[in-house]
């Protein structure tokens, strides 16, 4: 090791300034390639003509070529003939070209021809040169047709091969070489494979690689090499040694115990940046090696990705002779609290969507482990370094990762989850693919408030009224008393508890729950099913601070789910789709209703009119119901309150 | 035959409904693919988690797992120390699986270390679960993560391998057939060849097969077929018989005599549509063979580039699961008159740029020939069939062809022409490629008209004043005294005769223009070369209505040199550089200068401020002067005025 390794973090202004400065000259050469594969690519050099297009005079018309001289006079009063047999006026299509001594074309239409088609009679003269394409009239020789750092389009291919260029110069695609580490880490070869308890999927480099190919790169993916010094330092060696214009070495990059990336860079070349103000993707790495970048790209799958948005990504356009194009942003409104840390700038996914008149931007969960948030996410809010927090309703500035109509067209769905939810999604995108369905949880009563705030166009719930006995109807008179709501059924559905299989515990009923040896894991404080359990709990006599894990909160049915699989508790009550998509065992304690909650005035949204269409036909009720736990026989009933 | 063949023309709208009717539930099929290789393909059926994620509990911090109990109690005052020899608190690092009965980690800041690291004290406790990554918490086993018809993109592919997912079942992608057709055309092999006299350059395939390729299609084009109903009709039914899934005969449909294709789709199968009310597009035939969609494109460049994308796209979009995205829209000022033909829907090319607060709009000429329009273009305007043109200053809806940013970032420069202003283009593109200057030919007075109206950013202009011998000022004192103008002198240029090489007129100077046997041709009124030419007449005492050709008028340098080579006239007046791009003989004139005329307030554009810096460089002078014919000496001069 031959200078210091730590280096003062960096904000992303810098960091990127930094690296894009340092390499912003380097050129990845050209090449030349037939035009008619050009779509894509990026001129190396101006492209100028060689042909002129038309490159001679040429028929605009069907009709007759002729003299225009020949045609002067003619008119209704003294129509003109016209010898064709003699050749004074020759018959012409489109496109040919003119023969000598003629300078123009009569349409067709507008000749009278003799039965033997050796004379044509006109009525009105032509000016020379009318109904000709003349030559040169498109493209002239010699002109330019495309600048340096064009990127060619469809239509550019047509005007080069028109104008004699059957090959063109262009940038050569930059070759970019990905070295996946991590000795926790493992190739999934095939949909049999099992994973070893401790082991994790390797995905970063396949998703990378798709990023990088995305701006026209090829990309080498090295096999997945073990985290020992030695061992890297000799990958990335060859990579930088081979024509590889850009090296990433993926995981490795934070100051645990197995991450050798720094050292190895200091030791070959030089460490621009270590550690930038973003999150997630703190623990980048910006480095050169030979005069060639190697960054060391954190493992986290988020962090990964938005590191190499915000370091690769450009660099790479800049190599193709192209800016890289910044998101494009959207004013919305903020649908939650979101607390941030000072001195990092954040990177968080949201679900963004039109209400009336406005955006309403919705947080997905922060966590740079958890790819589906960016998955799910149709948008990204920057949260910047100086602040600690945004609070809800704050006008903010979005970033979209979707087309602004898919965003338009989106149909924002929380409160309490159901998996009847995922179904809908589904066959909303088989029928409409351009109508998502984006829903977030925060449990009933959460989704009749964001109702209230305008922060939704549907919420799930299934509050029950423990004196009527009936579903979500006091809850919307509560709290919704000033808009006209349309309350649709969705199903019916079994809760019980999901116990381990075999049911170890010998769960029966709500009473098993008080006992010393069983861990409960509930639901969170507004939640229907939370609901449900108190309204069991005080049905039965029996008190809630009785139950060992009362306290403990998650907020999906699925989540229960997984505590229970994990043993991290015994028994949560949820409903049996998700039992038996753990293979759990079920112990069915009652069946409730679910309902959608809808403004009136969102019914007639085109979206939200498809929506309806699916849960009233009869093969979405069979896939419901096939799932098990559910009954669909007032699916799509109407109540307006 | 066997049908009627001719059918009244459909409205786009009209024609469009048949041909995706007929053919919207038409499938594809779907294959399944690595995981890996699965970015920007579309799923065929839901896509379910197969694992959880993560798999296991795992450490998100590294430092010391331990169970949560023992760590309770601990504080400043009463630090608690962990057993680490004894196996109490485990050295972990992130992502490593928790070992059994541990279910917390302490951070290792957390820790202070014993020398020989056998004991951790802590000054805090850890609650049950902190600081560990639950199994499940991102991903849970069986849970949907793509619906149907959801296009893959590279973070999904992070998604689909960490739940398990190896391979991906997705679309199959569509396979187009593309059948060239036309005995006028020859296939441009290299850049060696020349083309004889009356052929043109094939071209529309490559173009269409690039569009359809950009929609994720396979595309084969089939070898240039001759105008010959049995050789079509073969062809058209080998492909309907192979595995393709659309066919497309390119050129050919109009009503010409050598247009078979109706005639043989008819014979075939079905004619759905037989003409369509749009301009360029008019001679389109939808129909159906064997029950697959089989297009009839027309043959001019544009009209087949238009057609395609208004009846195949979509129907390649909807094939796979996706809807076709009609073009962002921008509102935008009309800078010139457009009269248009009642009945037919004209789809014209145009360049739209902001000016101030607002944007502008600039019509490219209309021919359906002319594949620059298309390449220059960066937004489209529709002229509604019912409408007979529109009015400068018009209000209109353009739609765009290139991002709205780029379009933000347009030079717009109009008025007289000059090779340079190319020049100009191609050394911003080097180094700024998101600065596109886009310039429009109408001649010097008409730039400074556009300067008065806020149509434009810059005007070329070289317009003498006969009485001061200077250019340009008294022509901005009197159209444009109500605003600050800067004067930029751009070049010194030769302007003279071009005449056909060797002269064979023996054209020596401006008397020779009046000869009978020498036709001229003019530039445009209002053009400075116009008024450069009548002030020379006028120096000589001779009478402009003498000349032959005086009101032939073209619109620039380019175009008179093409007007010189093509024979129509025997000299023209214009540049040197255009002579020398077409090899024409140059007798001089005269030397003038060209200057770029740009309101005061626009300086401080970054574009501006690129351009005006791009005209200071040496290495941009020396390119000028290379030309020949041109004089730097004054490149860059500023007058404000």
């Amino acid at each position: 090791m031959k200078r210091k390794i730590y280096l003062k973090m960096k904000t992303l202004e810098e960091a990127r300034e930094i690296f894009l400065e340092k390499f912003i000259s380097l050129s990845t050469g050209e090449e030349e390639i037939d035009s008619r594969q050009a779509a894509g690519r990026v001129t190396s050099c101006p492209v100028s003509a060689r042909f002129s297009s038309p490159s001679f005079h040429g028929a605009a018309m069907d009709g007759l070529a002729v003299h225009a001289l020949d045609t002067f006079g003619a008119s209704d009063d003294s129509p003109v003939s016209l010898d064709i047999a003699g050749g004074q006026a020759l018959p012409i299509n489109t496109g040919h070209p003119l023969p000598p001594g003629k300078d123009a074309v009569i349409m067709i239409e507008n000749v009278l021809l003799s039965d033997d088609r050796s004379q044509g009679v006109i009525r009105a003269p032509v000016y020379p040169w009318q109904n000709v394409r003349k030559a040169g009239e498109d493209i002239v020789a010699t002109e330019l047709l495309f600048p340096t750092n064009h990127r060619i389009a469809p239509a550019d291919i047509g005007a080069l091969l028109t104008a004699g260029c059957a090959r063109v110069t262009v940038r050569k695609h930059p070759h970019v070489t990905i070295i996946p580490t991590g000795t926790e880490l493992i190739d999934l070869e095939n949909n049999e494979q099992e994973i070893p308890t401790g082991k994790t999927v390797e995905s970063n480099s396949a998703v990378l690689a798709a990023m990088a190919r995305q701006t026209g790169a090829r990309v080498t993916v090295t096999p997945l090499v073990v985290d020992d010094y030695d061992n890297i330092i000799r990958h990335l060696r060859q990579a930088v040694d081979s024509a590889t214009d850009l090296v990433v070495i993926n995981a490795g990059s934070s100051a645990g115990s197995a991450d050798y990336t720094v050292r190895i860079i200091e030791e070959l070349g030089e460490v621009l940046v270590h550690g930038v103000t973003i999150m997630p993707g703190k623990p980048t790495i910006l480095g050169a090696v030979n005069g060639k970048p190697v960054v060391g790209n954190p493992g986290y799958p988020v962090s990964a990705i938005i590191s190499f948005e915000q370091f690769v990504l450009p660099l790479l356009a800049a190599m193709q002779g192209e800016e890289h194009e910044a998101p494009r942003r959207l004013a919305a409104r903020l649908a939650k609290n979101m607390p941030s840390r000072a001195g990092m700038e954040e990177f968080r996914r949201m679900i963004t969507g039109r209400i009336d008149d406005h955006f309403v931007t919705v947080p997905l969960k922060k966590g740079a482990g958890a790819i589906t948030t960016l998955t799910r996410a149709n948008s990204m809010l920057r949260i910047p370094q100086e602040s600690e927090g945004l609070s809800k309703n704050s006008p903010v500035q979005v970033e979209l990762l979707r087309p602004q109509r898919q965003i338009e067209k989106t149909i924002l769905c929380t409160g309490s989850h159901d998996l009847t939810l995922d179904l809908i999604h589904d066959f909303l995108k088989k029928s409409h693919p351009s109508f998502p369905l984006c829903s977030t949880h925060v449990g009933s009563l959460g989704g009749i408030m964001a109702i209230r705030e305008g922060m939704t166009h549907i919420a799930g719930s299934h509050l029950l009224d423990p004196e009527s006995g009936d579903y979500n109807r006091s809850s919307i008179k509560r709290y919704l008393a000033d808009q006209e709501i349309t309350l649709i059924t969705l199903v019916y559905r079994r809760q019980g508890f999901m116990v381990r299989p075999g049911n170890p515990k010998k769960i029966k009923d709500v009473h098993d729950l008080l006992r010393d040896d069983v861990t409960f894991i509930n639901r969170q404080a507004g939640s229907g099913t939370r609901v449900l359990l108190d309204y069991e709990l005080a049905k039965a006599g029996l008190k809630a601070d009785a139950i060992t894990g009362y306290d403990n909160e998650e907020y999906t049915h699925m989540a229960v789910a997984v505590s229970v699989l994990s043993g991290k508790a015994d028994a949560g009550l949820g409903i049996l789709a998700a039992a038996r998509a753990l293979k759990l065992d079920f112990v069915p304690v009652t069946e409730e209703r679910y309902d959608l909650i809808i403004p009136s005035r969102f019914l007639e949204l085109p979206m939200i009119r498809h929506l309806l269409h699916i849960i009233n036909q009869d093969d979405f009720k069979k896939t419901v119901e096939a799932m098990g736990g559910y009954s669909t026989r007032e699916t799509g009933h109407f109540l307006r309150i």
